[in-house]
């Protein structure tokens, strides 16, 4: 046991911060600045560094002791952070990942944001920050959308990335509940990973995957993979990069010796060991709802082996991952130790259920169909 | 899949993170304040806080493109970190804990530091941190404390905390390995775990543990448990604090469903789902250098069954835990579903095996004896 544990002087540690008040969106206060940034054209190399902000951000800090303050839209710029602060030393931290929409009919919207802001709190419990209302957070990244929309989002069926994230500020090495927190919402310019690709990478539409290594496994029954904090990114980050050199797109998480497929879309939620994505989930609502009479949904465990028998019997006609940030990405190959799996690529004539869905989807992002899952920002 | 990889404009991710140059101890810049602060008083509240820096700090920035800056001691104070900075939302960062002490002779000593300083390489590898030469990080440690220490730990016997910790602050939210990064040093007013108690807490030399969950995991083989990064933390809060709330003192991390006891001091490493402890390890070595008449080091796999059989069949003797913040400190109970497994409680006879291997790390910590384990600061 390599850390400590203490039962604060202020008999606040060792008891789970209960939240007090709520970061309120009705008590906003605008602190909006003149000195505004360019935009990024579109398809411009910069925005594949992802870190180009708007001009404003929200903030909102809470303490132990007074619970939520009023939150407060300023102008994008750094924080001041302690060297001792937990979010810097025990990964208190957890995040959002959505986007905004300026739909073909002018209007901008949210997807589904009631879900990301029900995650973001259940993250933060997992990491012993702070709780609040998720209706609020939707309420903030409204307003925010509303100050830097006009001039960031102005071209029709363009979008930006929206990063909700909370972080444990109080200044304490010791292995206790973070005493301070941030709560911060940031609007960032993306590229569109679903159909572009990086500056000196050649245009491709479809995703290549490798599967992890036995001796890497990203999440674990009992962990916290079901959660978005960042404990699950970092420790990824070297195998997400050996993938790349080799050649691939992304990491396919496999779990356990039978190498059951976690991350992939598709993985039942029960283990806990993969997030229950908004798109994810938005994907099974659509086949259930529109294709019940071609597909069955059924989320099961599998394994790699079961893929790969799969294949080799001619069964496997089609995969595609799906996430905020890719969106809806179809599966080209499978690197699968020394051979690959090489899916079937269906034309684009309708019958690939990928394009199908996601052709929905963005219909329901843009404006192309009047959904309940597209919510306007007036 | 939630989140996305990008190959970069100038072509740096997705390739790991070479270090160029050092963090170079030689080319040490000195920025020292003349405002200094109160030094809290021995056995005072304010330690248990575990947020009393010292003076001064030390940091050393790192780009992918130029590598290490020269470092600095500066004074103590906020960091300016952006809000899309790697270390917030990615757990980016690794850290680690080590005293330095201030000797009987007057001498101020490090304990075997060259282990963390590699110790914190490896982590910082394991999430595509830059590496950097251990030795030079020894350097600054040792340049730290120079400055430090005459004011900071007048009184023999005494000792504080030194945290290294390296954060990745590039401001970028893609999947990508970071292309900035701080490392830093703080030196932190700490209590003494093995002695005291917190205020409002009866003093109590022993230490209760509870078993964790089965739904609660901390560490898995594939995973992270062997470095010393945040992500091992944040998520564990929760359990300590529950355990503390049912009157334990620390959580005994079980994995599997056969309970294999994993952190506690005594686990084989070779799993890689524990840390390789500076304190464990070196109380591994003085038992095969001075008790090997009385006791055969082994390192095995246990279960808490195995620990329940023995305890049931009265061949269990003494149990404790260690680690640079809690030292050697004495289990005298074991809280496992609803039954204690209570441990023979030895008098300070000389019999205990605790409490002598306690009093030679002590000695050679403080100047007692002589070894090469206690490193001098001139």
């Amino acid at each position: 046991m390599s850390a400590q544990t203490s039962t604060g002087a202020n008999g606040t540690n060792g008891s789970t911060a209960s939240p007090k008040g709520q970061p309120d969106a009705s008590k906003l206060k605008f602190d909006l600045t003149t000195a505004l940034k360019d935009v990024p054209k579109p398809g411009s190399t910069e925005l594949w560094e992802q870190n180009v902000a708007t001009d404003h951000m929200v903030t909102c800090r809470w303490t132990v002791q007074n619970g939520w303050e009023d939150p407060v839209i300023k102008p994008f710029g750094d924080l001041t952070i302690s060297p001792l602060a937990s979010c810097l030393h025990y990964a208190t931290q957890c995040f959002e990942g959505m986007k905004v929409y300026r739909g073909y009919d002018n209007r901008v919207r949210l997807f589904r944001p009631d879900r990301n802001a029900k995650r973001l709190v259940m993250s933060a419990q997992r990491v012993s920050l702070p709780g609040f209302d998720p209706e609020q957070l939707v309420e903030l990244i409204k307003a925010l959308v509303r100050v830097d929309a006009k001039k960031w989002l102005p071209e029709p069926g363009s979008f930006r990335y929206i990063r909700p994230a909370l972080i444990g500020t109080g200044r304490q090495l010791g292995v206790q509940i973070p005493k301070k927190a941030i709560l911060m919402i940031t609007l960032v310019c993306w590229p569109d990973f679903s159909t572009e690709s990086p500056p000196g990478v050649d245009p491709r539409s479809d995703l290549r995957l490798i599967t992890s290594r036995n001796d890497t496994i990203r999440a674990w029954p009992g962990g916290f993979g079901y959660a978005k904090v960042g404990a699950n990114y970092g420790p990824s980050f070297a195998s997400h990069c050996e993938a790349q050199q080799a050649g691939y797109d992304q990491v396919l998480w496999l779990l356990g010796e039978e190498g059951q497929v976690t991350e992939a879309g598709a993985t039942p939620l029960t283990d806990r060991v993969i997030l229950d994505g908004v798109t994810r989930r938005s994907v099974l609502d659509l086949v259930e709802s529109r294709l019940s009479e071609e597909l069955e949904v059924r989320e099961a465990k599998f394994t790699i082996k079961d893929i790969e028998a799969a294949w080799r019997n001619g069964l496997l006609q089609e995969a595609f991952v799906s996430g905020t940030a890719f969106f809806i990405k179809n599966v080209s190959t499978i690197r699968v130790g020394d051979f690959n799996i090489d899916l079937p690529q269906k034309q684009d004539d309708g019958s690939a259920f990928g394009p199908r869905i996601k052709s929905w989807l963005k219909d329901i992002m843009f404006g192309g169909e009047d959904h309940e899952w597209g919510v306007v920002v007036e």
